[in-house]
């Protein structure tokens, strides 16, 4: 597909080697493997990233260099393992209870932000790294309040508990918070207009600029983030959306996933004591629950970067850096294989995707719904927006039928609410025409999803540094807490 | 599931540890990591087993023990890898070109049997092990002249010329050869009466036991075959079937993959120069492209059992042997997930399956359409069956719709051939009466598969003993073979 430049870098004063084309090499510096300090410590989690999905960029980026497969960055980690993700009341987990195993060591229920199966908080390996006089920042590219990032800087026991959360997160001492979702830090009358969810009238960021925090609040700030330099000591806080960050494929006037791990390891690495820095790439996650392929693949590559930025970082600092990446769970059970195409596979097929179901849903298919109901809808109508934006064309009989079907169905604004079996199997509650296109995209290149849930399915865990030799053979995820917290423990 | 003891344990001397409740504990000898020789390299192979194999049979045991995971016993091996997968000319790649790739360190085409995209013949690790006068062995579930124990005893241009390979493993050398598929080595006059394919009139029985091997042909000699005590230096063929061996669910009266395993085992280990032996649980994979998830599990619990046998080895002989655990590829698109449960799971649903989808294909399903006609047939009738044979009962009104549609057409002998897509797609061009029986309860269980062919999910690769720290990170199917390779040349 099209790379896209972004207007952003025009600005921005930033290294152009993240926005390279195709995939990154990795140089790694020879590892030490001594059990000397290891003063920094950068996790990176792949929301819903499991072997599959990582698989399928793979494929993704080798069919454009006429290969079958590429390798992503982290692939070429000398340590990696494979990590069980299951929770403390179900064996497909939620991202919560996944992030608590990650961030405290501890299995606990789906819903739980840092407390136990008990409901009792759990310590934080956030928190054994302030104990030890290291900054801490935490990136995403979700609201940083949603359950992945909020692990590590609150404890409750509701992750939809998101107003607590955010006060949580105001208050904990991070050093670097950087992600979308201002909605709960801004109150109501805020004098930059910006829309909240806040109930209580405080306004957070007021808060956290009182305790020494300079801020960057909404779209509109990117660019000041973007060049800004940190200084030695100073905390800094960037919320860039109202909710999440948009889908990478969306082309946001955001900053990347990348440019703001970027920024963090600028600003905490001016620690002699050195960090802990957690970096999310939050939404290859909710891309699988609505099966759609690019959308989640282009987030694996921002996400790519993203590690990118960490691995130029651990190449200057070796011997003091341990880099860990994995996923907190498998999403939508993603396989590299559907019964329609056999044997066969065609990733070119998903290269002219230039947008995600979601932005085709809000900004233009929403628009034809409006103007067109169910005896004047046409899939003719939209065979340009097929094309354009996801170089879908040529339909045969059965893909014509099932668009029309879907059309129908989304313009007479049928709630698809999963209460009628047949119709979550077709649509998973989704858009049903925007759902159809996905899956006729996903059908003719030979990828296919099970669920629109999280599944079971192990993740891939990939290390480099002092400390990753550990990083091996079958583990639990709460085993990736214990890898953290024995590194930076070799300190002592 | 209740666990079934077979009868030939009774007239067995072998060791009983094999065959206790649940999956092993695994005990495993301190590794040296010396730059020592390797004498012993044993590759065991479960074909079309990747991520999603192994972890379905951990949340099927788990669910035994009251817990959401168990561990397969080498899943604790201390070093482990993801392996892709792809062949010189698919992505998708078959048991031949992946089978190729793990004995001679070569891709090539799919269907080839050691040879190069060029047709030209490759040196296998089974050669190289010769010219180091080591042993050699083949032990597998499928046919011997099946793909993946082709390639390690034959080059062909085409896996299907199943009577030229089974020429080439006659005069192989091999000094241990045991699995299913005499109808290729027996010729039609053989004095036992048993069917052959053979072409040419030869008997490639007879020729071997010229050359000095002892022979054990048709499921008849299991018995002396498992009592046999195996000389120095003397050289064994066993082939207990016409074709495959049975799926481990069935209890045919075979020896056990873990069975040949250890015969092999002791035949081999008379050598002081030391052995190669690769070891096939071959029918996970046709379980998974018949979307059989107890069938495939089942077997993946008999090649468990068969790598058991190999990690006793290993204990023994620590410092001189390396143990690799790999898949060829992904069979099916499996994953721990299904649209229709949502994060719900409910592998209790698994538990009372007894017979494979083939079985009861052949032995019980085969009569009753024999004696039905589509005027005739009723759901009713096989109620008994669908309880006693798999375990379902209180079949839902979508159920019942689906399994009397599909037992309509069962009895009316359509051909389901794949030429009409939809039917394809739900039926996938086996019986559909009995697929929508595992259908129903790989939905109810929480599983589900995406395809009726193989995938390019990668596969995980385990291993333990010296040679095994390479085994790491992401790598190639053909780095196994060097893996393998470096192991015995350091030897010299």
């Amino acid at each position: 597909m099209k790379k896209k430049i972004m207007f952003l870098l025009l600005v921005s004063m930033f290294s152009f080697s993240l926005f390279s084309e195709g995939t990154k090499e990795v140089t790694l510096s020879t590892e030490t493997n001594s059990t000397k300090s290891v003063k920094n410590v950068i996790l990176l989690v792949g929301d819903g990233m499991s072997v599959a999905q990582i698989a399928t960029t793979d494929a993704f980026i080798g069919a454009q260099k006429g290969q079958y497969l590429s390798k992503l960055n982290f692939e070429d980690f000398n340590h990696q393992g494979l990590t069980s993700t299951y929770a403390g009341d179900r064996l497909i987990t939620d991202s919560a209870a996944a992030g608590t195993a990650l961030a405290t060591g501890s299995k606990t229920y789906c819903g739980a932000i840092s407390v136990d199966m008990n409901k009792n908080e759990l310590k934080t390996i956030l928190e054994y790294a302030q104990d030890k006089n290291k900054s801490t920042g935490i990136v995403t590219s979700t609201r940083v309040t949603h359950a992945t990032p909020a692990v590590f800087l609150s404890k409750n026991i509701d992750r939809n508990a998101e107003n607590e959360i955010a006060m949580d997160e105001a208050y904990s001492g991070v050093d670097f918070l950087a992600g979308g979702g201002y909605r709960y830090f801004v109150s109501k009358d805020n004098e930059k207009g910006l829309a909240s969810k806040r109930t209580d009238g405080i306004d957070l960021i007021k808060e956290m600029e009182k305790a020494g925090y300079r801020s960057f609040i909404s779209e509109e700030e990117t660019i000041d983030f973007l060049n800004y330099k940190p200084k030695a000591g100073e905390k800094i806080v960037g919320l860039f959306s109202y909710s999440h960050l948009d889908y990478a494929i969306d082309d946001a006037n955001q900053p990347t996933l990348a440019q703001m791990t970027d920024k963090a390891l600028e600003s905490l690495s001016y620690d002699n004591d050195g960090f802990f820095l957690m970096v999310e790439g939050g939404r290859i996650d909710h891309a699988c629950h609505a099966n759609d392929a690019v959308t989640a693949i282009e987030d694996t590559l921002a996400f790519e970067d993203a590690v990118q930025v960490a691995i130029d970082f651990y190449n200057k600092n070796p011997n003091d850096t341990l880099v860990i990446v994995t996923g907190d769970h498998e999403t939508g059970g993603l396989t590299l294989g559907f019964a329609g195409t056999h044997y066969e596979s065609a990733y070119e097929q998903l290269q002219n995707q230039k947008i995600s179901y979601e932005k085709y849903g809000s900004q233009y298919f929403a628009d034809y719904k409006k103007s067109h109901s169910i005896s004047n809808c046409n899939l003719s109508d939209l065979e340009n927006d097929l094309n354009y934006y996801f170089g879908l064309n040529n339909l045969n009989d059965e893909e014509r039928t099932s668009l029309q079907n879907a059309l129908k169905r989304s313009v007479a604004g049928e709630v698809i609410t999963g209460t009628q079996e047949s119709d979550y199997l077709l649509y998973g509650g989704y858009e049903p025409f925007i759902m159809e296109i996905t899956h006729i995209l996903n059908k003719r290149a030979g990828v296919a999803f099970t669920s629109y849930s999280h599944t079971a399915v192990p993740v891939a865990t990939f290390a480099i540094g002092n400390g990753s030799e550990k990083v091996n053979g079958m583990f639990d995820n709460t085993d990736i807490f214990n890898f953290m917290l024995e590194a930076m423990d070799s300190t002592n």
